[in-house]
């Protein structure tokens, strides 16, 4: 479980708390955390952060510490103050599984709480969904790109943003889909399978490169030589050297990488070197500045690889480094609440997605929590009073439904050329609406 | 200062590493880290993350359970591994200052280590200086757009890329120039000042929208109301009406805040409405999916605002959400070594960075260390065999030389446009360009 950070939060959730405990106003309150639609480049997304936003939930505690660094701030009433020391969650969250496919403007999660508790949560709770869902919902294009039978991993962390970012996208993209990082850390933390070839700064430090080919292919039990340092294809040949000396020893050479040049003709190139030469076993891995769309691209122009290193654009989310997450108030005392401003819809009430689905399509339909509607409901109760309903599901599991949904994903999904405007099979129940017109109307 | 994080490595790390000792090829070697130019919409970098990657060479140490999980993946040789039980960085760091204006092309640092060492830091070296540098350069340019009369402030934790990330966010922002973070931790472990206003689910949640106003003011020593949930003009009038019971007991209304509709109107006409009822003092803060380029159109459209709150294109460096900052061997044993491919160029050698600059115009030098160039060294002495020449610099010192620079900045650094191919007042020394001329020749 990760440890809670009380105070990765904006201030104004405090602030704005203090003052509804002051005036006794910590009735229930119902909080939708939804991503607003349309999400460019994104046909679905795939929910992530879940679970690590319930184990926030369960730990959040403040310390004297942090008690002592806020009273510091000159802000707070020593009421509120003391509220934080006893502070436990102990309100219900209704959630969709860690890994679901999902559509923008459908909840992702729905917090019902008194209204103090549920507030406060607000920044962390974002903050870890919109992050994980973005890497997940990134990492899911990638695969759809480079198809089923390749291997894909994540070579990001140089590049993500910060320690805490690299094991954050080791984890989502090897949930929906990746097959294993770079990032020993997150082998560690997670139990995901490390990968690694080797660095130009190798080849660089011999006398030659096949003088380092051979000592790495002598030093790692299952080699992968980097080919394009110099001369890609020389690269290939030395490699091919080095693959009949382990032959010999009755060993193999794993694989080659090429991160430069021009990737399909290399590619095929390489095969056909290794092919001729009765090793058509070894591997190409290519990597250099890849997304969904360079490996869509390099295979239409006829390249050939086994397996993708992915960097830079899967860890950033690079076309789209952001998710557009918000948490709103749906539902208190007072009844559903709505807000309706141009281009910004929040439906009232608490609420469920129901999945109805056949081969060839998928459709969600968002209605009002106690109506009857014919599909799988997507929000399940996960946290009842503060406790968790049943155990966090384990990762390899989660990671094997996400296989299993692609599976059967419909085509018009799988589509993975930019859209600045998707649309989205998701549509408003009969119920919903009603309520959203006559609370307009009672408004006007 | 932060805990290390031994195992955020590339797996390929520490697999080049045990080669290297079972070689024996435990040499001096020379890495340069450098962000290669050009980096699109950036005219100039603040370099960032220097003082972290400091403390993590300082405190990078494997422990029993990282050895263990390192020998769990079976690829690793027991003399790797109890090198590793041993490990302390010895080398040597030049660096720039932290907050230092650089350009790309120029090191940002360099380790002359042994080769093992100056290895397998690679990854998290990269992973703190790119991502710290990306939002302090990115925070740079919302505070050239704002100008230096305005508050600016960061409003990003929802959408970062985790909690870690939002910290380091709200760290490099303040260097760079911000005024604050709604970041409550940032505060608490780095002293940034702490700001924040209300939200429109606190506004929601009572009967109207004067009542949640005047709750607030009277909740919160410093208020600062959000005016735009229903009707932006009708809530700043209600906010007048809440100024004025203030000013009755002697207090008063900090400021309004607006995050929606269209600013440079609403912000005028809210403006007149305070100036003619007597309140120029009430402050009017901006915010909603702000950067640095519109922030510009707003002040260009005729807007008036004394603060911004700036959130997911801040903290998430949305126009550039990653810099390619690489790491790449210079010198060994074997002498100096010259990388060239097509658009990529490493240039060889040990190096220093000579700043030439009068009123109106910077000049950079790129020479090798050993010059005697006319002009201001940048990269300076920061480690001698694993240890601090001097201590770490406070933010608060840092913050300041940044500020000081940003005034006189030279005009065509000022410059917002989006420009995909920036060029840089940074030059080749004739020392370094007669290396690079030899090691070309020598090779072909």
């Amino acid at each position: 479980m990760q440890a809670s950070h009380p105070l990765t939060v904006d201030l104004y959730e405090l602030t704005m708390a203090d003052s509804y405990l002051r005036r006794g106003r910590n009735e229930r309150a119902v909080f939708d955390l939804f991503v607003r639609p349309p999400v460019p480049a994104r046909r679905f997304l795939i929910a992530a952060g879940i679970e690590r936003a319930l184990d926030y939930l369960l730990t959040l505690r403040f310390s004297e510490e942090d008690r002592n660094y806020l009273r510091s701030l000159g802000v707070f009433s020593d009421e509120f103050l003391a509220y934080l020391a006893d502070f436990r969650f102990s309100g219900d969250v209704w959630a969709v599984r860690e890994g679901e496919l999902v559509f923008p403007g459908a909840p992702l999660l729905y917090v019902d709480a008194p209204r103090i508790e549920a507030q406060i949560v607000e920044t962390y709770l974002l903050n870890v969904v919109n992050f994980h869902t973005l890497i997940a919902s990134k990492a899911a294009r990638v695969r759809l790109a480079a198809g089923f039978e390749a291997s894909v991993v994540d070579f990001s962390p140089r590049r993500d943003h910060g320690p805490g970012a690299a094991l954050g996208v080791a984890y989502a993209s090897y949930l929906a889909g990746l097959d294993g990082t770079s990032n020993v850390e997150a082998g560690r933390r997670l139990g995901i399978p490390v990968v690694g070839t080797m660095a130009h700064a190798y080849v660089m430090s011999f006398a030659s490169e096949l003088e380092a080919f051979r000592a790495f292919a002598a030093d790692h039990p299952a080699p992968v030589l980097l080919i394009d340092t110099y001369d890609t294809l020389e690269g290939a040949r030395r490699a091919l050297v080095v693959a009949r000396e382990l032959r010999e020893q009755g060993r193999a050479l794993v694989g080659v990488r090429i991160d430069s040049g021009d990737l399909p003709t290399l590619t095929r190139k390489v095969r056909r070197i290794f092919d001729e030469a009765g090793f058509p076993e070894i591997k190409i891995l290519i990597s250099g500045d890849l997304d969904e769309y360079r490996i869509q691209a390099f295979l239409a122009a006829g390249g050939v690889a086994d397996g993708y290193g992915v960097g830079t654009r899967l860890g950033t989310s690079y076309d789209l480094p952001a998710l557009g997450g918000v948490y709103k108030l749906v539902e208190d005392e007072a009844g559903p609440h709505l807000k309706k401003s141009p281009g910004k819809q929040t439906w009232p009430g608490r609420k469920q997605v129901w999945r109805r689905e056949e081969e060839g399509w998928i459709r969600d339909v968002l209605g009002l929590a106690d109506e009857a509607q014919p599909g799988e409901p997507l929000l399940r109760p996960r946290l009842r009073a503060g406790r968790r309903v049943a155990e966090a599901e384990p990762l390899e599991s989660v990671r094997e439904r996400v296989r299993t949904r692609f599976a059967s994903l419909p085509e018009d999904l799988r589509v993975i050329a930019e859209d600045p405007k998707p649309t989205y099979p998701l549509e408003a129940s009969p119920g919903l609406l009603a309520l959203a017109r006559r609370l307009e109307r009672a408004r006007n």
